[in-house]
């Protein structure tokens, strides 16, 4: 599309050129032009670049709520004489999950990161800002899922239900329930990068 | 930053009349760009218009999810000897919030509906497009998020948790997990919608 329309005024210059004209008031318009796409550019490149920075940012919080779930299996029984009472993350399902859905994200960063260097790099580059979006808003979902259904089992651990007769474990396994409650944060803090990350996104790629 | 380069180009074309030129040839290009804008708008209508039924049919979703969820509460209990076994959503604090953040849902895209029909008129407006990627990604985290959490919640209703001495509520409540797992799949649902919708209004916000 954008091709054919360039190629439309190319004819239309030359033919002001073989009728003789002076190209000198055309180039006018184009060094103005230039001047708007450059500071457009550095608006953009500073935007790039603080993207860059958030996408660290999000990278340290998802690697610590990962790091900080995974490693709960280490916590000890209060109790020894019970020796079936030893809590660990891949006794629920749930924090597996998280487990696993962390490392993705902590992988999907990684992976995006020369994208967002190659945004500061080409401030005009379209085809990777679009990428940047689309799957910052998967991984988006797929953090919350896991934040989330961590979230409603931590609150269980701590709170238990009575209708469903399901007792709180948090009294038994404190250090535990502190440890998933504080990768549960990480990872909710990780989602408000990520919306962050899409909305600047979004913002860079409508000055076009 | 976009007055200011019209604002440019509208001095230059004035001096061009000034020294007594054709404004003939100027309008060649114009008339080029116009066309190439004109199919331009009626692609971007085109995917404004789906957009609209994208989004109707995440408003149907997430309704229906809210509706199962929050008339669980009508589910009688199979052994009536026990009068504390009834069960309804509001005994899980998780489902609970499942309901408030999809009536949430329904709300912002009733409200969303009419950015959407402005999409459809104005095929080239910027801001209500960003307007609706910005809260579009909000509420996929929302979304997702008690998607997510009654899920993990749905898991432990049917397979217990033998670790922390959970167990399984399915047996005696099979029409409530029933329902509540549709209720759980229809917003996964709304959330795969959505997704699509954010990815659909990035790439049309990119052919500016």
């Amino acid at each position: 599309m954008e091709k054919s329309e360039s190629t439309k005024i190319d004819v239309v210059e030359t033919n002001k050129e073989r009728k003789g004209k002076a190209p000198l008031l055309g180039t006018a318009p184009v060094v103005a032009a230039a001047a708007v796409q450059h500071a457009k550019g550095g608006a953009k490149r500073g935007i790039a670049i603080f993207d860059l920075i958030l996408r660290i940012a999000a990278f340290a919080s998802a690697l610590g709520a990962a790091v900080a779930m995974a490693t709960t299996e280490e916590t000890l029984p209060f109790f020894t004489q019970f020796f079936q009472f030893e809590a660990s993350y891949d006794d629920l399902p749930t924090f597996t999950f998280f487990v696993v859905a962390m490392a993705i994200v902590v992988a999907y960063l990684v992976l995006s990161v020369p994208f967002s260097i190659v945004c500061i790099v080409r401030p005009h580059a379209v085809v990777p800002r679009l990428l940047l979006i689309i799957f910052d808003t998967v991984i988006i979902a797929l953090t919350t899922g896991a934040a989330g259904s961590s979230a409603a089992i931590v609150y269980l651990a701590h709170n238990g239900n009575q209708d469903a007769n399901w007792l709180a474990i948090c009294q038994q396994f404190g250090d535990f329930c502190q440890r998933v409650s504080g990768a549960v944060v990480a990872a909710f803090v990780t989602v408000v990068i990520l919306i962050f990350l899409v909305v600047l996104s979004a913002s860079v790629i409508r000055r076009h």
